[in-house]
This record gives C-alpha cells, sequence and structure tokens, in this order.
C-alpha cells in the first residue's frame, strides 16, 4: 500500500518534470525554418534531459521492483531524489538557451552529479531496510555503472573549463552506458544493472 | 506489476501534454469579444491536438491490454513514443500562433509522422515480444489506418507547398479516420482497429 | 482495469488542470501588501474555479463508481469533458485578469455550460450503455441539479449585459447549490445527487 | 476504490504543486555564475517549500492509511487542503523574488497557517467519522507537533515587523520539528506522530 502511493508519487512527479522540460523550448515568433534555429539548441538539451530521466524512471522503477517495506528514512531518500531531479528542467533550459557554454553545461552536470549521489543514499537507504541477504545489494552487485557515472560527470564539468563541447559528449557517452544492455557483464558480474 | 507503472507514467505524461497544450493560448489583455480573436487559431490548434493526443491515449490502452510481460524494448519504445507526444504542445502553439503558416503546419506534420513511426514501433516491439501467436498481431491485423497515417502526414507536409490549408484538411481526415468507428470493415478485416 | 486507466487519467487531466489555473495568479514586482491588490481578482477567481472543478472531479467520481463496462462512447464523452474543462485555467485566468467584466464573465459560463453539456452527454453515454435498469439511471433520478446548472449558466451569460457582478452571484449560487448536502430532498426525490 | 481514488488524485495535485513551484526558478539570460545570483534566493524558498510539501504528502500518506471510508465531509476537506497547498508556488516565488523581505514572508507565513488549519480540519472530519475509538484519534495523540505549529507560523508573522530572518529561521524549525523523528517522545506521548 505504502509503496504503492510512493511509486505513484514518483511517477507523477518523473511524468511531470519530463513534460514541463518541453516548456523551455519557446514557441518562436516568425514563422520560418530559420525562427527554429534559436531553438535548436534548446531542443538538443531537452533530448538529452529526456534521456536522463528516463533512465532513472527505469533504474527507480527497477530499484522499487526489490522493496517490500517502505521505512521513513527510503521516502526522505526518494524525495530527495526527486528534488534534485526537479531542477532538471532549470539545468536543461540554462544550457540551451546559452548553446552549451561552459558555465550552464558545468551547472547541468551538477545537477546530474548530486540526482546520481540522491540515487546512491536511496539504494543505500533500501539495502540498510533490507537487512543482511539484502535483494537489492545482491542485484546491484559490483554497481559499476553507478561508480562510473559521478566521475564522468565531475570530469565533464571539469571539461568545461577547456570546453562545453567536451563536456557535452561526456554526458552523452554516461548516458549510453546506462542505455547499451550489458547482458554480457552481467554474467561476468551478476546484477551490475541497478 | 511493471506494466501497470508503465500504463501510469504513460497516463501521467499524456494527460500532462494534453492539458500544458493549453497554456499556449495565453490570456488577451483587453476585455472585449474580438480581443479573443488572435486567439481563436491557437484554440483551433488545440482543438486538433486534443483530439490527436485523445485518439494516442485511446490506441496506447487499447494496445497495452494485450501486453503480459513488459521488456527493455517495450520501456525504451514506449518512452520514444512519449518524447514525440511531448513536442505536440510546441508545435501546436508554433502552428496556432502563426494561423497555420505553412513551416509551422509542416513541422506539426512532421511531429505527427514521428509519433505515428514510434507507436509503430512500440507495436513490433510488443509483437516481438509475444513471439509467434502474438495476441496483438492478430488485433492489428492488416493495420490499414496505421499504414494510411503516416501518407497522410507526407502528403499534408508537401501540400503546405501549395497552401497550409490543404494540409490542414488533410489532418482533420486523418483524425477523423482514426475516431470513427469501422466496425463493419473490422468484421470483412478482422482487428483493424489497433 | 479499462475503467481504472480512464479514472487514472482523468484524475490526472483534472489535478493537473485544477493545478495550473493558479499559475494565471502571476507573481508581482513589488513586494507590499497593496502589490497583491491586482492579484486579488485572479484569486477569487481562482476560488471560484477551484471549487467549480471540485464539484466536478467529485461527481465525475461518484457517476464512474456505477460504471462497469467501459465503451467506445463513453471514452470519447469522457475526453469532450475533460476538454471543457481544459478551458477552466484560461477562462478563470481572463474573467479575473479583467476584474470580472461582462465580457470575460459571459465566457466564462459558456465554458460552464459547456461542461454541463458535455457531463451530461456523459451520463447518458453510461445510462445508455447499462441498458434498462440502468443503476446510474436510477441514481440520477430526475437530476435537478443537473438541470438547473445550465439555465443558471445561461441566465447568469445573459446577466453579463447588466453587470458583471450580477452573473458572478449566480455562478456563485450554481455552485453551493452543489455543494450543500440535500439529504431531506434525496427521501423525497431519491437519488438527485448525480 | 474511493479512498484509492482520493489518494490518487490528491497524490496527482501534490506532485504537481512540488514540480511546478520550480518554474518560479526563471531562466536567467546571462551565461556566467554571477547570473545565478538573482535566483539564488528563489532557489532557497523553493527548497523551504519542497520539504513543507514533502512533509504534508508523507503525513497525509500516513493519515489516510488509517481511512476505511470516505464520507463527503472527508472528500471537500480534503479538497480545502488541496486548495492551500496550491498556493505556495504563488506564495514560494513572491517570497524568493523579493529576497525573503517582511510583507511576502508574512505572506509565506499566512498560507502555512492556512494549510496547517486545512490539515486539522481534515483529521478532525476523518476522526468524527470514525466515531468513538477512532484509530487516528488514538494515533494523533496530544498531537503537540500540530498544535505547535501554528503558533510558530503566526510568531514567524509578527516577526516579519521586525525582520524577515528571524521569521524564515523559525520556519525553518517549525520544518525540522517535523522532519526529526522523535522515537523517544513517541514512548512517552504516545502516537505523537501524525
Amino acid at each position: 500500500m505504502r509503496k504503492a502511493r510512493m511509486e505513484a508519487f514518483s511517477d507523477g512527479v518523473i511524468a511531470i518534470i519530463i513534460t514541463i522540460m518541453v516548456l523551455e523550448m519557446k514557441v518562436p515568433h516568425g514563422d520560418n525554418w530559420h525562427d527554429l534555429s534559436p531553438v535548436l539548441s534548446v531542443f538538443l538539451s531537452y533530448v538529452l534531459s529526456f534521456v536522463y530521466v528516463g533512465i532513472y524512471w527505469n533504474n527507480h522503477h527497477h530499484m522499487l521492483h526489490t522493496v517490500s517495506r517502505v521505512t521513513g528514512a527510503i521516502l526522505w531518500a526518494n524525495l530527495h531524489l526527486l528534488f534534485w531531479l526537479s531542477l532538471f528542467p532549470f539545468a536543461t533550459g540554462w544550457m540551451g538557451e546559452n548553446h552549451f557554454t561552459p558555465v550552464p553545461t558545468a551547472l547541468y552536470g551538477m545537477v546530474l552529479l548530486m540526482a546520481a549521489i540522491a540515487y546512491y543514499l536511496l539504494q543505500q537507504a533500501i539495502i540498510r531496510s533490507q537487512g543482511p541477504g539484502s535483494i537489492l545489494k545482491k542485484a546491484v552487485g559490483r554497481d559499476w555503472k553507478g561508480k562510473l557515472s559521478p566521475v564522468l560527470y565531475v570530469t565533464a564539468m571539469a571539461a568545461t573549463l577547456l570546453s562545453g563541447w567536451i563536456a557535452e559528449a561526456i554526458f552523452v557517452i554516461a548516458a549510453l552506458i546506462w542505455l547499451i544492455p550489458d547482458r554480457r557483464i552481467e554474467n561476468v558480474l551478476p546484477g551490475s544493472e541497478p
């Protein structure tokens, strides 16, 4: 019961986040193809964020699958994750409207980093609540994706000192790592997919 | 479980899309009937998009009815469909604010086309997951509506070179094809309704 | 199943409508109490619409309680109702920003009228689907509230020719009629509460 | 059934409230770190409101857990609570954009106060519906948090006459009181946690 409502609330918040991001793409005033060009970078940053929020929704969904009892710690760790996800529209809009210049790109990386940390804290809260023999702990395994991602976000933030585009490339790679299924690796490192 | 959450998330996203489209109808400053006239074309484009999103929600709903196991491919094909649907408010607003001029109308047609392709890919992902004897494959049948729609959208996009209004007429016809129940045809071509 | 999803979708749309109406209350720039005064009439129109949307959600909820099979006609009658409800934020904002002047107040009445008609059509679609001995038909009874409301909305629209405030008073009365429980009347006219 | 739908609707409204508050953080035009500084106070007020809405969602969720029958009074008391919560985005935006000056801070306190009163009325409606031996009445116990909070909000509103910052400190303390679990106190005052 309690879990169903936490899932429903999270789904609601994530659905709204993913949808209001599109409001940052302001309808241009002219009616020619070239009037769309200022919207293009906002569109690209929207695509990137849509994929990230999609990955979070997907992983959140798998992770909660293992939960049977929702504790106060899990509830607040979940709200903490939703808080950082709720900053995606702002960070996405700022980065897109400024055509991927360094500072907004670094802020975007910071929001990605904080969301990754919040996701890790939620994961730990669930594992702690499940005690020894936690299903989630076993499923997460070495969690190489979960450990690599924050390193990539920090690297991208540092890379903005050189160029915003290198940072964007790192964000795309970090997203692809989550998107590409790693069944072969899964067999070697059981449960590497959170 | 997994399917229920995918449905709930999709419902949430579609509900938000259908509702935020109305935000493109900006409240006019004057308080006379003629102050509403610039809003009229945004209103008409809103009606058209409301019907299209309603059709998608309706069909999505029928299609998922046949799903028993949600695979990773289905999850991402579903998010891909939601992505294109999320561009409806932008395309609707641009077309409406520019009074159905050719370029915004062509972009609208492109978003309709991409959503139709995304719907087709989701349908294929479900059919593949169901293996031989797929219930959905049988239900879809020859899928003449699903095949005709993209042709109509491309035709409408080409027609904008002549006039935006011809394109609009084609969009209306394409929507009506989905709205009008075809029970008699259903008997001849079983399962033509996705 | 089908009904659960229609309810969930309707709840989503109504929840969004009721919440985005508040966005019409634009945050004022000054930071004194008198800076709130231009927002006051938007606030009052928001209160009125919040109550109306609350009444619709409440009644919709009771009405769907009697439904066991969702037909295509019910689905589309429901979407038609949601369409008119989705125009509440626009009509509310226009009326509020213009301090209840006649024309925006008349438009507001028109949206109320169309929503009432759409509600009636949904009710009829459900009754028709239930065949003779329809539970809803019995529950609705003489439906004096459902019949009186449209008359009041039309009266209010006409009254705007005299004064916007008379119309507002009628809208308030029409809302109160739905809010005040009529248990005694219920016993005389069984099932007058839809 | 009825309760599930009331919960789902409340979750939807609260999810939207918590998410649209972030829209008050307008994307700045420049692309330097110092361009973020005007957004900082909006961000801080957003954090405060996110925590408050999170607390409300959490408590609402616990409180409804004890409900088995939803009466008309409960439905409307719940809508009344959602109404005051829906004013959080406006009050948060006004306070944040004016850098926590006295008047917007006092209005924020007033919205907190009204929401607390609405929560109390909902609690009473549920207790009344449960009759003698109400589970909720027992769970609520002396309700010292529920009684202290309104006092703190009124104190904060008065404190704005001296300084907005004292009021903010009181809002933070009032939130912390709800956040910090009080298991030891619970044992002494059974059921102090609503």
